[in-house]
């Protein structure tokens, strides 16, 4: 008896928070599609034309979505073979908070601001991704990313005081008469032009707030090459990295492309392409 | 008899559909200026204060354009091998839409909708282009967006989540009575600013709304990093491949990195430095 | 007695200028921390209705931050060895221009312009930066922008003139009449179209005025390639060169690149590849 | 006395051309600062209060400039060895356009088209460019940009393309009754949107507008890194080329940094910094 249950357990494991076999593979596209499903109907929920209309089907099928997402949440706590760790986790708060508004919201009504937190659901969207081949790639990202930020930091922290400094000058130059009210609405109207946004909500009106606008704006078109720069430098490095890690069997001098057939340093031949020594690195 | 029709067809196809010939480079040149004649047509038809004086004038143009049109699909038509093989392709597909609708309009008065379908004709500007010598550089082009396809991909999809989440923020934040009437119209509103573009026609209208369009314009002001970060990597290894092409004098196959010794194709010894064969390449 | 003033003074000296000591370390986060303060209070006193209900507060919190800013002053006069280095040095300016403001408004009352320079605080913050670990990305980002600045000048030298012949070519075709009311307006219309900001509040009327408007656009966007392309590609050295950080176990200099037999900098023998010192670097 | 009035001529020739002697920089900063000026006092010219108050001045002043330019042009005229070379020379004619305008405008008065013409004086700049040292940098962008030209033009074909293809679509959508009034304004609109300038002078109303829109917008950010990127890769190759062209005297091999004292490759002692053999490259 416990023996057959434990085979159930293993079996809802291994088809709920597996993705090798054909079941849990199928359970994790018909997860996705119900996620998307969920967040479209989410959508049509906020046009007000559409929730005047519909709303009586909106409810039912909101219940619905919510009554299949506890469904799960419970099932995933049942087979876990650590519940409290999967609670505790990063998706299995996310899978809480997903349902949660819902049955909230009998007891609390007009509670727009939870309709967010269903959001959070589209993050689930992230673990099926293993499903795809797209791993590879977005793990040169991933990492790219990862050793650039330290330096994006920086960028950012000087970014942040430049803004600072143009919108208090602007504060100063254009004062609250020509919309720029505060100090920090100031920044907001900077940052809005150093990225290259420009709204055009607020705009100098004084030839000196033109002018130091115009500086701002050339500097913003010379900064804005320095993430760039240094993203592409680590992604550049990333798959070089990832192209050149044949290794010779012969003299072990590495940096082969991957359509060499012979050592380019001493000569002899390389070994076959699935047999050959690569570091994989990433 | 039909030995001279087959002469005919063969000369026929040779000038349409080939480029080699002096016929056939004359060919396609003028078809390359009847298809940007009758696009210029087409967006001069579209003035209102031109084609109300013009209106007789445009008519019997179109028409003009349309008989041309009809008489190359049928010559495409005869003197291809296989005419229905060629009826199918993508440029018969378009060389067919690009006629259909003028004629369509005799019965159907008044639809500009169909308007739209004769732009398709400038897709067969394309054809032409192997006229011109770009094609090894567009192909560089085309291979490292092709090669980067799937990490532009995966940075969409990153994008796409981020955009939903911003959006939905911000809709909770500011709410319909400021502009942002439903999560779509507020993702809308996103897009515009993540990738700053920045309109102006919604603007954040709360100080915690500005807070948060600041915080995502300095986002969308890194993560612009990211794509020309892949992209600028992949033509960068493309172009350095396309250099180096140093040539093995045993297989005379290219493409050896300048610090090779031996020939990573066939293994024999390359000549030293400075008695390379090197193409210049680009 | 001299002697045991000698070391306060000394003690002060580590604390205040020093970065190595403990305390001289809890000094520079107290610092950090009272300069943002001190910031943030200048931001919401710039907001008119915080203003209006806080401004008692406001003036003695100014005062109290005024306060622990000139005791500051003093003790760095007092324990520098050579006073009036420090008092001219660039830090020394600042730490000064940063309190005077409020004394100067004693006397002269509703100088908001002197609101600005206390804002060069700001300034102090890279000097508390030494704390963290970020040098040595800094290091690399700022030699890079250093190396290519001279070419980023000549960019945007280039850019003053272009961004001057479309200015002016704009107010000739648009003229006062459509908004472009002077060649310096129109400069700074081309400047917020080719850095791609767009506010939107002057923009052109005339159909030929809106052609030349789309061919600055698309200028701009290949224009904004150029500065991109120079700090990549300065970055990316800089990178390379700091990654390749082989070791001369002879004369102890790194900076060989991978591929190297021989030290570049004494002529001894480089260990063979996998017993070389490779300090991983970033 | 022809021997004296040679004398004169190349005299006036060294000056007036050249850069190396003491009075040929003398003359050439000089023009650079009455080039600079007259270009200041057209801009203040077209600043309609300026104007009013200062009328006068400007005229004479504007005449004043006209005198010196056309004492230089004729100068340049006279001394030139071949005249009618210089006069037909690309400056020759900017020359004479830059003091053209003011003499027409005696005869045919309220010519502020020709104002722009005065405005090509500025192309003179770069004649004087010589006199920095800013030319090795300049010389690397300007190859990386005529190497990356055709590249470019595949793109800017491409974009041409597009843009056409989405205003037309959009001028379909959205229509007259919505600001899209014909095909070359919707056509406008996509290179505003697809370039990030985003004005908000017209803007897309309806639901299925605003979809495309945005699609648009997610186009223009991943295409915007396609000319970032061929020119980066560009300048990235011609700055490694410009690094590494140190030759070995011993062993002829290339590669070596310009920090190295000894080769990488045999270990013998590289000639000092200022022997070394360098293929100049560019």
């Amino acid at each position: 008896m416990a023996d057959a249950q434990n085979r159930v357990k293993r079996y809802l494991y291994t088809t709920i928070f597996g993705t090798d076999t054909p079941h849990g593979k199928a359970f994790d596209i018909a997860l996705i599609v119900l996620i998307l499903a969920s967040m479209v109907v989410l959508m049509l929920e906020s046009i007000a034309s559409f929730h005047a209309k519909w709303s009586n089907w909106l409810y039912w099928i909101e219940w619905g979505f919510t009554g299949i997402f506890t469904i799960e949440y419970i099932l995933r706590l049942y087979c876990s073979p650590r519940p409290s760790a999967y609670a505790r986790s990063f998706y299995g708060v996310v899978d809480l908070l997903a349902i949660l508004p819902t049955y909230i919201a009998i007891f609390v009504p007009g509670t727009t601001y939870l309709m967010v937190v269903r959001l959070l659901r589209v993050l689930r969207i992230f673990r099926v991704l293993r499903l795809m081949r797209f791993l590879e790639d977005s793990n040169i990202l991933l990492r790219s990313m990862m050793l650039s930020s330290r330096k994006v930091m920086i960028f950012f922290f000087s970014v942040a005081i430049l803004v600072t400094v143009f919108g208090a000058l602007m504060y100063v130059i254009e004062g609250p008469e020509n919309g720029f009210t505060s100090i920090p609405y100031a920044i907001y109207w900077a940052i809005v032009t150093l990225t290259t946004v420009g709204y055009g909500d607020i705009v100098p009106q004084t030839d000196v707030g033109k002018a130091l606008a115009s500086f701002t704006m050339l500097m913003g078109y010379s900064i804005i090459a320095v993430p760039t720069g240094i993203i592409t430098a680590e992604i550049g490095q990333q798959m070089s990295l990832h192209r050149n890690l044949v290794k010779c069997p012969n003299c072990s001098k590495s940096g082969h492309e991957s359509d060499a057939s012979f050592c380019k340093h001493c000569g002899s031949e390389l070994p076959e392409a699935d047999k050959r020594v690569v570091t994989p690195g990433l």
